[in-house]
């Protein structure tokens, strides 16, 4: 049995309609340390893989490592109709064919509980390999965001280069061309504001817009961006979710930028 | 002749645009006591029923009986033309085609006269007989609103079952299943934050949703709703609009759940 | 070359929002003066005259003056990504084929710059003869905009009929009629909800509701908008941009008031 509850339930909205776009089906992995979500967009060309840990819940139990398998638009439709304060509660039985949701609102004058049907999804389990990235930026997550949605007026691609400097997004196409620079500024007051570049050398690396956009479906689960960055390899855009959790997106370069 | 001011004249466009999608035509009803409204919805399926008191209006004039006919979404489109802090006046004359709105802003700057055009409605006045209910749920029409909305996710139909305990609102379809129970709770701080059930015996009924959430077109007349049911009668959907109106729904219930 | 910074860049973003509904291409004409910019609508109906002088501009350079052709919706695309907040510098060669825009957010944390591809456009500078009105009623631009706004409910054409005593915008159609007075009140305590009248003679002419709605999409440049008029004449809807500039829109009324 499967049992796990989030005084902030909001997270467990937010994390759906962060991946609803890109994923049409997945598991939910429940182990005791951890639930843990991965799949390919329906594509197959971008990877998300999300966590939480079980310290971020107020009460967690799962006596045997189980896959609940949902369709994540019904996942999204009942969390919609969660409140943005209420207590969410998970529950599963080891041979169930249906996740429970409980919402209680915070005064608890309010108890919604949902069944969603569970659907068997061949497990893809993808080792992702622990790299070293040659260039890391921390930004704020709404920063990069508009970023993504206005460089969209220009072209299909972005190519983003990492130095010492600051990161530069670049797109162009028939309108124009745009670049948008963002400074290191480590000594920002807030935390959330800070832009922190670490790099061994400076990387180039050109993405589908498309994608990246998807992506920032997952700004309003936190302040904070990270983007991990090294020559041929996937780029992580990762959101941390507190201090126990956290969503990644995986995505290839464009190899030849000529193709689009 | 007929003549009737509104200090609040928001409460006639709430009013129109809580009926609009359900009416297609109507009769404004106007003797020396009330303004009222009552009409089927196109397909016959649930009744509104209005009316505003004499009582409630600055000024109120009505020489003879007279019976306004007129379009709802035409009425809307002027009406959304009144400020929400407008005073509104209605006059029309007893052998006119035409009703006059007259909106002027609080400080007098801006007046505005429009002209509704009138049309021969048969006047199919429904007695509605005075029942007595076996329970009768009040509770935040804001409240109301979204567990209708939010088990429109689910399903097609409603089952509302009304117990000592609480009211709970219950759907089901491919998604799953939903439950949303909301307890009595008389002893709310603020008066339109409680929730109080007046009950004989439980009563279980079924209703269409698309119906329900026509209904709660009506919320922003006023902070509560109260829901009126007893067996195989339609359930009463009121919500009060200050001390001297209300707007009333009926629908009747699904005979058999199945059919759906 | 010319070049030129504008610290409140926001203004050229409400430009471009004011005119790219009416006007596909149109010439940015800049000479040491002042920037303007003067374009008919795509069906030749109404006249767009937009003038910025160099006293606006933190900076202001123009060697020699250049006509900078554009497209209004791909400029538009292109200023929507400027922060509201950004400082706005726009750059272009005397012999160039493309205008460069640079935002830098306040902090200058964030610089984006873009190239925006010029095009060749006929010039068709029209001389505006400088008419003395019969009648110029200054109001608050949002009034304005309402009124444009509710008449369209009821019918295509406006009257503008103007007297001591106040402008009336009238319009009618199946629906019904309305009839908006607005008062003159050269006393409000703030400037910009005065509505002040100067007349000579009353003038009453008819437009396109169509067209003065177009207009309207200025209403965020500035609290005020002035109308002047005279019998047979285009109107000139005036919103002025802070004390150096101005959007004006010409349209020419309908002679007779039949025919539509």
């Amino acid at each position: 049995m499967f049992e796990a509850r989030l005084t902030q339930g909001k997270i467990l909205k937010q994390i759906i309609e962060a991946i609803k776009d890109l994923v049409q089906e997945a598991n939910i992995d429940c182990t005791d340390d951890e639930i843990s979500i991965q799949a390919m967009d329906s594509s197959h060309v971008s990877l998300v893989s999300v966590s939480l840990r079980n310290g971020g819940f107020d009460h967690f139990r799962c006596d045997r490592p189980i896959s609940l398998g949902f369709n994540a638009a019904n996942m999204g439709k009942i969390l919609k109709c969660a409140g943005n304060e209420d207590v969410v509660t998970l529950k599963a039985d080891d041979e169930g064919e249906a996740l429970a949701l409980v919402f209680e609102s915070p005064n608890m004058d309010r108890i919604a509980d949902f069944e969603l049907k569970l659907m068997d999804i061949e497990n893809e389990q993808l080792g992702i390999p622990d790299t070293e990235y040659k260039c890391t930026v921390q930004m704020p997550s709404s920063e990069f965001q508009r970023i993504i949605r206005d460089l969209q007026v220009l072209g299909e691609s972005c190519t983003i280069s990492c130095t010492k400097e600051g990161v530069k997004f670049s797109a162009s196409g028939d309108v124009g061309t745009g670049n948008v620079l963002v400074r290191q500024n480590a000594t920002a007051e807030k935390e959330e504001e800070k832009v922190m570049i670490e790099m061994d050398e400076p990387v180039e690396l050109t993405f589908a817009l498309r994608y990246l956009n998807f992506f920032t479906k997952a700004t309003s689960l936190g302040p904070t961006v990270i983007l991990s960055m090294s020559p041929d390899v996937p780029v992580v855009v990762e959101y941390p979710i507190g201090e126990t959790g956290f969503i990644k997106y995986y995505l290839a370069p464009k190899i030849d930028e000529e193709e689009e």
